[in-house]
């Protein structure tokens, strides 16, 4: 099976390197070439233009937002133009419902297949085969794409014959992993100005009710004050939480603590933060509980 | 060690049948006497009145709020007017941070001891001894309690030795499950108007990133509109979330996310909502998207 | 007619002051005697203790907060037990709709009246008899009481015979005028980060839509960042948006608006605005967009 | 003077008809033909498509939003490739700031002239020449459509010489209006539940504090509930806080009343409410305050 692979991140990069550690025949792309060279030196094609990596079986993307994945699928000799009938677009990008809407609509009207198969997974993750996968689409396209979403993750959950139930799948969990993240900065906000000793507080949580990693993982970070490295930029965080009002706004479901956490990006970028994680939203809490930050 | 145990609704109950089970000599005292009843008959011994349960090395308080505690404390006949020297006053209420430091104060005044330790868990986890305690006051007194408290939960958390942390940390838990609650119920409310199968979303959560019972509960109780038979009254998370923002008006930290919460328990209590279980603080996330709940 | 007045802070001197003028027969009382002198030397009588206050047709109160009338009122000594039947206490403060109740009830009981008079203005409004006046009672209690209010203030509007009502327009009142602030405060922070003239943009408004003084008081007080001297200070900001919080809770309103502007105050105050006028919470707005505030 | 005029809806009929009545030769277009009707038979000349409307000294836009506007201008045929070099584009639409600096650039690209001249006041006023028109451009670009201006409206407030500042000046007066409605929403909800009568509360306000227009029409309309005939339609109050939001996002300015207003909005949609009058928001404070709206 062949399989072609755009969009060469540190997400998309370590995606692709999964199907070639499958013994999968891949063709990779990138805008910037020089991003495809580890791959290439691990047995990947490098196609120099998109339609090279659209002449397999499939063609997967991994950009960065909405305007990035319409450049590579509407331009000019895009994915759109140089897909075989038949073949099956898979989409991992984080974008917005109604793009995938449009999406779905573009490709059938050209024989080919359009999958939405998001991922949750930071790019060690990714690397380790550790990804959790959404996906939706058609049944036999995503029967198709098993294979490959297996060799990509550890697991895939599948939301019906709709690709954009994917997306909302995949926007709804980022806008949950938010929540988790404001909601322990106001409570560290309140104990630590009273004194109480956060980590013990949250050794509790993390030991009765909230024992789940992302309770673990961000509760620690945000006590540490460990904006970097980014695992996960903030303002994609702000994107993330924009396409979940996009969609609300679209569907008319007001989600008010969606805005809360939008403000509090906001208020983050228009303060330094445009190159910390997103955890830092964490401090502006804490700022405005008069605790200035690290 | 004999021990006094004031307060005999459904937790208060529960937990003094664990002292009883304990082999402790426990007399019990409740406003409505008939309450008493079956705890006499495993082998309670009852005080007609407040300084009759105050006679012992302990004695527990378990009582509805604030004013509940004061009158039960303050008023002649009370605990302060009635509790030997050196002995404790071991208050499990969900009180505010401010009336356990003036607890604190004024059995310290007394030559009494004062120990918060609020208590997480449903009567059914009380009955069952798997209630997790959170206790602070000085060192001695928490040393003196540790096998009451042994026998009540499965497990107790120390807070230091200053009272009213365990209040805030008690008061704070509430306030990260209310944040469950809201988030699931703006993410659902989202996905169940995209068409998005909800129940799956939430085996999504649950398997992965927010494996943690509490997700599961609470999700479960939002899909299905449970909100009957309550476990926690809406009053009551009124209650807890106005005690989060009344201690952060005092330490002057804005808690937004708690404001909101806020908001959500007024709507549903000026809806009809007075006797539901607090969970359907997610009907109007529901209602305000258009979806009308059961 | 004879008349008390206690609570001499600089609205209650001014008032007093004014029916001084007025020719009334005037007794002070304020607890920090030294305050009555400026009165005295007008010709008012001073009253060394509460009751000496209240031996003429009328008493005014005029304090701080709930706290410091329930003290006036109910200690031993207090108005309630010292004013003679068919006078009146008509109450300026500002408190909360709960205690108007409560004192409503308490002084029928003892065949005394109760009128809630809260004014709006700024002391030097007092001192010029500009005063507005809301008032409500029971209708002969008013009418007893019209000629005084007409001493105080340029005119007074009537709420009807629950004197509760004119505690809720007032703390209403105040709600707008936080709210008005508010707005302007979000709006100027887009403008000016935008480049925009601020000043140009309030004279467009003043001259057009909203061409009431309120809007070009606090509009030039937020461009010239003037926080002081405080007119009205900002913890008594947070203090009336919490009675209107307050009065919500209890009548199950959410005012999330209100809620808004009490985390703004919050804010503030966490972060050095103790002392500044009510207007500094447009630095929050400011400052959370990235721009320092003088 | 010869000028164009695209964009017939009830705005762009009336401001048309002003520069008609003041002796200007103009021709109209709409994509709708028999909107044109009224005014050819008041004198305007009749243009079949775009580029008829673009031959004389300036042309008018005044169309319903970005979308609109975009097609009309870059769209093939379009006014870019249509105006001849010197003259004015006019744009009164309420529109993006972002699109305002991009139809900006793109013209001064083309020899061509760009001002921003919005409008405040509902269609009546503009048959009225009741118009506040708010305007931003070059100094001579400005001067050449100052008479235009003066014919349409009864006075021009100027912003500079960056268009979109007059946009940014538009979408904050909408806000500003927005906010108005909101917290007099809140008060009256709060009053109303009390039972405090809401017209003596209203008469009180625009008699003293807030005797601006602003209050007196919206607060009538909001306690006679007359969310019909649409004086501006709910979801263009959506859009407008939108565009308020969006701009906000782009220069990092968090508006937290602004996301409140759009919740309120998103709710009003969602529950039946577009085709209401955006006043009707106010139901949304009544309803979660458990009072049913007309």
């Amino acid at each position: 099976m062949k399989v072609g692979f755009i969009g060469l991140g540190s997400m998309g990069s370590a995606m692709a390197e999964r199907l070639l550690q499958a013994q999968y025949d891949v063709t990779v792309y990138n805008r910037t070439a020089a991003r495809a060279q580890a791959l290439v030196s691990q047995g990947a094609r490098h196609a120099s233009q998109i339609a090279d990596a659209c002449r397999g079986d499939a063609v997967f993307t991994m950009l960065a937002d909405d305007g990035a994945l319409e450049s590579v699928v509407f331009d000019e000799g895009g994915i759109l133009s140089s897909l075989p009938k038949g073949t099956v677009h898979i989409s991992s990008s984080t974008i917005s419902a109604a793009l995938a809407e449009r999406l779905a609509v573009e490709h059938q009207k050209r024989g080919q297949h359009f999958v939405s198969a998001p991922v949750f997974g930071r790019p060690e993750a990714a690397a380790a085969g550790k990804l959790f996968i959404v996906a939706a689409g058609a049944k036999d396209a995503l029967e198709k794409c098993a294979p490959l979403l297996e060799a990509v993750g550890q697991k895939t959950f599948h939301f019906g014959d709709n690709p954009s139930s994917a997306n909302l799948v995949k926007i709804s969990g980022n806008f949950l992993i938010a929540s988790v993240i404001e909601s322990l900065s106001e409570a560290f906000a309140l104990l630590g100005k009273a004194g109480v000793e956060q980590r013990q507080f949250l050794d509790f949580l993390t030991s009765t009710l909230f024992n789940a990693p992302i309770y673990k993982t961000y509760g620690t970070l945000i006590i540490d004050k460990k904006y970097t490295p980014v695992g996960f930029a903030a303002p994609l965080g702000l994107k993330d939480v924009r396409l979940a009002l996009s969609a609300g706004e679209n569907l008319r479901v007001p989600l008010p603590l969606g805005s809360l956490i939008r403000d509090r990006f906001l208020t983050l970028l228009a303060n330094g933060g445009e190159s910390l994680d997103w955890v830092a939203i964490s401090c502006v809490s804490a700022e405005s509980a008069g605790q200035k930050a690290a």
